[in-house]
């Protein structure tokens, strides 16, 4: 596995692979690698023929008072993780190598940004669709990989790729989950043995909302208190919002019909979590 | 010469070209060509292997109030022009190909796009940044050329492409004037007889501006207060603005030093026209 940390010299390398014909596949992270990653990373080897994944923690996407400076770390293990999945590239610039001094410029996206973490994380997707931009710049990928998990990122990001025309496919994987349901995150690893336990209430919630829909339910405010009444049974567990919208376009909506997204967002202790489920369609 | 209206036949044609080991170099336009969009052209023809021209009139970037509905169009003209300057290809696509329906992203560089221009046009550069962002992901070139006679526009897009980590040189030509002076623009169409002779002022301002500096002078109060003057021989003309700014950040001087610009936004009649020039460093 080759580690480059300079722009110009990853961009040089995929150029030189996608004209030998190889399909250039992308994994960013913010490191700190679980299966959810991994998942990701798999996928594309599997996928693509040349699989490049990034490590940078972006600070833009970090929102005032929230955890970027403890965001947790580890380049030694994440390294042989990836060298052990014979990915072929690792790209892990420095902050001051993506953002330059002078640095002034945002790609934004307007609507999809608007409802669910939008709401509560002023900000937060216009440092990811800045970064994500300047990944794809750098990179070049044929196709890039996203977890479900983070779903409104990736339908942003999707949109994103669209409206300014990167020749670039993005695919979601599923989430990937602990053996009591909790979704895999690397601030997971911020909690203590009795939230860990507690950190279940975000699947159990979304669980309850799909079997109200499985029995028939289609009155969004219906599940959603439901859902709300799970959260009460864990006391660690405070929600942040729960919402039943559109699954292409985020959009609220009242009477289920198609393909929807249940999403919750809690806080466990000091910990934001959160999860999701996709539902009909 | 090639003419595509497609992103995905101009994205493949170039990366073709590319892993030929041809270097791409592309003029983005709005059409209706002059000697100043073909002084690019020519540039682009003996400095690359592979000439990219677009011709693509921008809705998102003319302000509320603006002339898109009536900005002068000749593809016909345009096209027999760009075969004749043996230009590769033309990109000219239609507006539902670069705004695709649900289109909500934007690019938008925060600082230098605030002087000069970007006060009496507010979005206006963030039309362009977006639109080249897109254009720079269809063409995918190796070097694009831009004119000096909008300056900001250069430095906001250099600044950009940098930001954005984009792998295009952003190379700048020099003013291409009328035998009076009056630099060359599409807009000039747009002007009477009485007009186009009173057009001058501009040019004269700046030449006042130009005498000044060097005769010593570097106080650009001063400087602006005598191109100010000029004006007041040209009764068809009135200035929008006169500034003396950095050459690199656009910034405010007010003792000049180093590189600088001095630039005029006049309006002749109904007519908006902009010229500038370089002066020290």
């Amino acid at each position: 596995m080759e580690i480059f940390r300079e722009v110009n010299k990853v961009q040089k390398k995929s150029l030189e692979e996608k004209c030998k014909g190889n399909v250039i596949g992308f994994v960013p992270t913010m490191g700190y690698l679980h299966e959810g990653h991994l998942s990701l990373v798999r996928k594309c080897r599997e996928n693509t023929d040349f699989c490049v994944v990034s490590i940078f923690v972006n600070p833009t996407q970090f929102v005032a008072g929230e955890d970027y400076s403890v965001y947790p770390r580890d380049e030694e293990r994440d390294k042989a993780i990836l060298e052990r999945e014979r990915v072929d590239l690792l790209f892990m610039p420095e902050v001051k190598e993506m953002y330059k001094e002078g640095y002034q410029t945002n790609v934004e996206v307007l609507k999809f940004t608007k409802p669910l973490c939008g709401k509560f994380r002023p900000g937060h997707f216009k440092g990811v669709t800045t970064v994500v931009s300047k990944l794809f710049n750098a990179v070049l990928p044929n196709i890039a990989y996203f977890g479900q998990k983070d779903y409104q990122q990736y339908i942003v990001i999707k949109r994103m790729a669209r409206d300014l025309n990167f020749p670039v496919k993005i695919q979601m994987m599923p989430i990937v989950r602990e053996k009591d349901g909790l979704a895999m995150s690397s601030r997971n690893s911020y909690l203590n043995e009795a939230e860990r336990e507690q950190a279940v209430a975000l699947y159990s919630s979304l669980k309850r909302g799909e079997e109200l829909y499985n029995s028939g339910e289609r009155n969004s405010s219906k599940i959603k208190k439901e859902m709300g009444k799970v959260f009460s049974q864990f006391p660690l567990v405070k929600p942040q919002y729960i919402e039943v919208v559109g699954a292409e376009e985020l959009d609220s909506i009242e009477k289920i019909q198609g393909k929807v997204l249940i999403a919750v967002a809690a806080f466990v202790g000091k910990v934001r979590l959160i999860d999701n489920m996709l539902l009909g369609g």
